[in-house]
Order: C-alpha cells, then sequence, then structure tokens
C-alpha cells in the first residue's frame, strides 16, 4: 500500500506476473482489502493465485521509519514482513518507504548470524552485464569492516541470483593504487585483499558502465550519490535531444526516426527492468522497488522475489560470515603479535 | 610537458589559441625547448605572440607529486608555475599530473589568506547550465569547514567567471532533509545555512544534471567518483547504441543518420568544451587539464585561463575568507555562551 499508485500498480504487477510465470507461485496481497479486491476485479483476476490479507494502515513515504512502525503495527508492510517471518510466505516485496522496509526487515526478520548491518544495493547496467553497487544508500558512515561485509554478500549475490561464476568484487574509490582512497577505503583494501572473495582492488567511477566489476562496494552516502545521478541520465538526454532537435526540422526528423533505438539503448539505464532490489543480511528474503514502480517494474519484482527465495542466498551468507569471522580473529591475532 | 601527447597538442593548442583571440595575450610555452620549437614550425606560429622558456625535465603522470616536484627543480611545471609567482605571466595552465600541479600551485603561490585547503572543482553541464562540482578529487577526507570553504570558493568562481548573478548552492547529500547524510555533510548543512551564500539546501546525485544549484559542494572522494562516472556515459551509450545498430540494416541507418545529432547531444557531457578547472584557494591562477586534452581542449583552457585572470577572483576570495572568518568567530563565540 505504499508506494505513489497504490494499490493500483500492486495489483496489476501481480496480476501480470501470475499471468507470465503460469501461477507458478502465490501472490499474497496485503492491504486495504475493499481497494485491493476492486482492482483485481479491473483485471478479471479470476483463476489466478492469489489471496488477499487485510491491512488497516499504511506506512507512508514521508513517515520517519521507526516511529512509523511503532505507531502503525497494522500497516500492510508490517503485516507483510510478519507473514514472512511466520513462514506463511516465502518472501517479501514492497515499493514504500524504504527506510521502513529495511527497518521493519531487519527488527522482524532479524540479522543473519555475524552480519553487523543488513545493506541494500542497487543494480547498474554495464557493458559486460548488471553490475551490483552495494551499499545503495542504507550505511551512511561505514568502518571498513562493513564494507567487507557488503562485498561478501554482494558476491554471493552475484553469483546466487546473476550466477556469475566467480564475480568480481571492485572496491570504489579514486584511484587504482591501494593508497588512493579516504582512510576508511585504505583500510577495507587491506582487508578484501586478505578475503577470498576474487577481489580486483580498487575501481573508479569509470569503471561501473564499463563492467570492470561484477560487485562493487562502496559506502552508502556514495553509492547514493551515483546511483541518482545515473538515474537522472535519460532523462538528461531527453531533455538535450529534445533542444537539439528544436534547431531545424532535419535534426527533428532524424532524432524522431532513431527514437525508438535510443529508447531501446537507454532502457537498460532504468531501474524498471531490474525489478527491485534485496535487502542483504535479514533473516529472510525483502525486496525493494522505486515508490514510482509501473506495474512492469511490479512484476518484475515479484519475479525476482520468487527467483531470491529459491536461490537459499542466506545460507550462504551465513556460512560465509562465520569463516570470515574466524578469518577475522586471525587477522586480529596476527596484528596482536605484530604490535607486542 | 606533462601530458599524454606532450608537446605536440600543447603546441597545436597554444598556437589555436593565439589565432582565435587574434594575439590578444601572450603564451609561454615552457619545456624541451627544441621540441616546442619543432612543433611551433610544423604549425607556421611565425608572427603569433608566443615564447619559449626551456626546462629540461618533466615530471610524469605516475610520479608521486611532492617527491617529483623535490628530485625535479628543472621540469616545466615547476618552472612554468614560479614564472607566474614572479608576475613573468598571469597564470600558468597545464595538462600533466594533477596532483603536482595542485602541489606546486600551493607550494609556490601560496595559500590565500584564510583558506585551509586548495580545491579543484569540476565542470558538468546541466539542463539549466553549467554546473560547479567542487570538490572533485583533491580533498577526500573532509572536515565541514573545508565544505564551507569550497561553497564559498565555488560560489564566487561561478559568479565571477560564469557570471551567474547570485549563484545557487547545493550540498550533495543523500536526501533534502537537513539531517539526510554523513555527520560531516549535517555539520556542513548548519555552517553553509547561516552563511551569506545563496545556499539551498542539500541536493542530491539526480540535481546536478537538473541544473539545480549552479555550484554543487561535496568532499573530493564523491566529487571524484560522479565526476568519473559522468566522464564514461558517452563511451557507454555508444558502446550500447553499437551493440543495438547491430541487430538489424534498419537500425543501423537510422542510428547512423542520427549520429550527428546525438554526438551534438552528447557533447555537453565531454570535458574538451570546458577547458580544465581551476586550482581554488592558491594565490595566482593555475588551470588544470585533462592529460589526454586536445588541442582544442587545450585552446579552451588557455582562453579560460586568460578569463580567470582577468575575474580577480582571488581578491574576492580573500575578501570573503577575512569576513566569513569574522563570521566564524561569532558563531564559536556564541557557542561557547551556549554551553555555559
Amino acid at each position: 500500500m505504499g508506494g505513489d499508485y497504490a494499490p493500483a500498480n500492486e495489483v496489476a504487477g501481480a496480476v501480470q506476473s501470475l499471468r507470465q510465470s503460469h501461477n507458478e507461485f502465490e501472490v499474497i496481497l496485503v492491504g486495504k482489502e475493499e481497494e485491493i479486491r476492486r482492482q483485481l476485479d479491473a483485471h478479471h483476476a479470476q483463476g489466478l493465485s492469489y489471496s488477499v490479507v487485510h491491512a488497516d494502515e499504511v506506512i507512508e513515504m514521508d513517515d520517519s521509519p521507526n516511529a512509523a512502525l511503532k505507531q502503525k503495527k497494522n500497516s500492510s508492510l508490517a503485516i507483510g514482513v510478519q507473514l514472512h517471518k511466520e513462514g506463511k510466505a516465502d518472501a517479501f516485496a514492497s515499493i514504500g518507504n524504504t527506510g521502513a522496509v529495511l527497518s521493519a526487515s531487519t527488527l522482524i526478520l532479524g540479522r543473519i548470524k555475524g552480519v553487523s548491518r543488513p545493506t541494500i544495493g542497487a543494480f547498474f547496467p554495464s557493458e559486460t552485464g548488471v553490475c551490483l553497487l552495494v551499499d545503495a544508500g542504507t550505511n551512511v558512515d561505514c568502518r571498513a569492516q562493513h564494507l567487507y561485509e557488503f562485498a561478501v554478500m554482494g558476491s554471493i549475490y552475484a553469483k546466487r541470483v546473476f550466477k556469475y561464476e566467480n564475480p568480481k568484487v571492485g572496491l570504489l574509490s579514486i584511484g587504482e593504487e591501494k593508497i588512493k582512497g579516504s582512510e576508511v577505503v585504505q583500510e577495507a583494501h587491506k582487508i578484501l585483499e586478505s578475503s577470498n572473495l576474487n577481489f580486483i582492488g580498487n575501481v573508479e567511477g569509470r569503471d561501473i558502465l564499463k563492467g570492470k566489476a561484477q560487485v562493487v562496494v562502496c559506502d552508502g552516502f556514495v553509492g547514493n550519490v551515483v546511483l541518482k545521478f545515473g538515474e537522472s541520465i535519460p532523462g538528461f538526454m531527453k531533455a538535450k535531444l529534445k533542444q537539439y532537435a528544436g534547431g531545424s526540422i532535419w535534426r527533428k526528423l532524424l532524432i524522431g526516426l532513431a527514437r525508438g533505438s535510443l529508447r531501446a539503448s537507454l532502457r537498460e539505464m532504468d531501474y524498471e527492468e531490474f525489478g527491485g532490489v534485496p535487502v542483504l543480511g535479514v533473516n529472510g528474503v525483502s525486496i525493494i522497488g522505486h515508490g514510482g514502480s509501473s506495474p512492469k517494474a511490479i512484476k518484475n519484482m515479484i519475479l525476482k522475489a520468487a527467483e531470491v527465495a529459491q536461490s537459499q542466498i542466506n545460507k550462504y551468507i551465513e556460512e560465509a560470515m562465520a569463516s570470515s569471522l574466524v578469518g577475522q580473529r586471525a587477522r586480529h591475532g596476527a596484528t596482536l603479535v605484530h604490535t607486542q
């Protein structure tokens, strides 16, 4: 119920996902039942494998996440995550208030053992395939250990969901040499170097779209700025082309003819194709989409949630964290000896 | 002598700048005299207002800035900046090692009184005109006071060189509310709010190309990542269009026809048009261009250097720093009273 066009786009997307997958899974629609059923009727949804669970309240986009979760116990968000917690659903997906989805997922589902901070990544197109940038805005002031954990979780996601065999992990910095970057980044470089990830060293801003790495690690401040900058490019291109086309009929004609091609090429920079991003590090599958998602984006998000639920990534994350904790202890031990 | 194609592109650019400006200024070419004169001959430069000052050594792109400045006392870079220091030149411009240009400018020219850290910005195209992002990679770990100084210097540059009447200053963050962002950014927000700049509050990554502010303030880590990400977009677009065009003859034809229009629209994202960025906060005019600059980019850089030299921005920066120091003291005083 938290999206910008709720529940119209949510229901439309759910219906599309069930039609496309031939009812391979069931969608539980959580929210104001009457409104949801009205939308279902409009889409002639009979015969599809859905159910509706009523929820009285809605957490709005501008609600403060933690306060809203306390005050609105019967929000569609809280009830939805709770259904997942109780095993009545195998995954949860929402296009509502991102902070509230993150908080609800962390509080209700709990963190995976060994994870200090759950994180949300973002997908970027690249010349060599999709790239996961993690963190994309959740954790602003990070320590090196947090960046390392993002790398572990991102790498497992890239391997298990994107099916990259041995995903390359890059650390976002401002130069390739390991002495480049902020103090935290330099420290993270050392940890990543001694890890068993496929760490290719520092990558720069220009390497994201080039696809130099399949997982790019950064703090949530940098990640969020790059993500939003990237999202603004198609709009900027359109504005510039329009301006330029205004200069002559001939230009207008040429750009008009090539419009379809341009749109197809820009499509990859469009979040709608990726179908939401996962909250990594919580005991469950929680997927977050853009508040303004179209039905198609929501369809993709639901299909993605089903895929992630089947990938068992959390089992792999827990294993990796357990072995990296051992690694951490060993390294700490070594450091202590060294400083004596 | 420090550029990727030195001194060929440097000389070609200098010759173009003199032809375009009808010898309105003089260019002093500093470097290996014989090589430079050979290039000048190739361009039939007789009659143009240039001179050549010989310099034996070259600071290379991969030299460590400070070590190179100590060891190579007769580098073209050191001698060039020294000429400016001695008043024999009104501005200095280079496309060599950025770190070394910054160090030489800071060490030889000195900092403007009241400036803690000289900074280098970057220009972005936007829907409403050019935008100055500052810092673009010079100062990685920043305190709030540094961000404030970047804002002051950027604002003066935007006003005096870009001729924006009352440039809007935005603080790059991950949300519009003042409580969004890292601790340093939240602190900088408070300082900027109480300053006499035209501060419009936080801006997000998506607001840069939209042109919401003419000056966008951030630390050098974030700035450098966004800058390099932006620079990679035209290449990515080309690769994607090529891939897409490969799908059919018809698409290939359409994209081929529209190529000129596309290129013209993308041109604004190309650093060549902006002609180098200034080192802000040093006692002099020091402009840095991209190491791989074409002759045209170098021509624009030299024209820009002449323009900046005439703008007297340093006088305005010194005045602003003096009055903001007073402001700082006043604020500190207020804080002391408050905590008693």
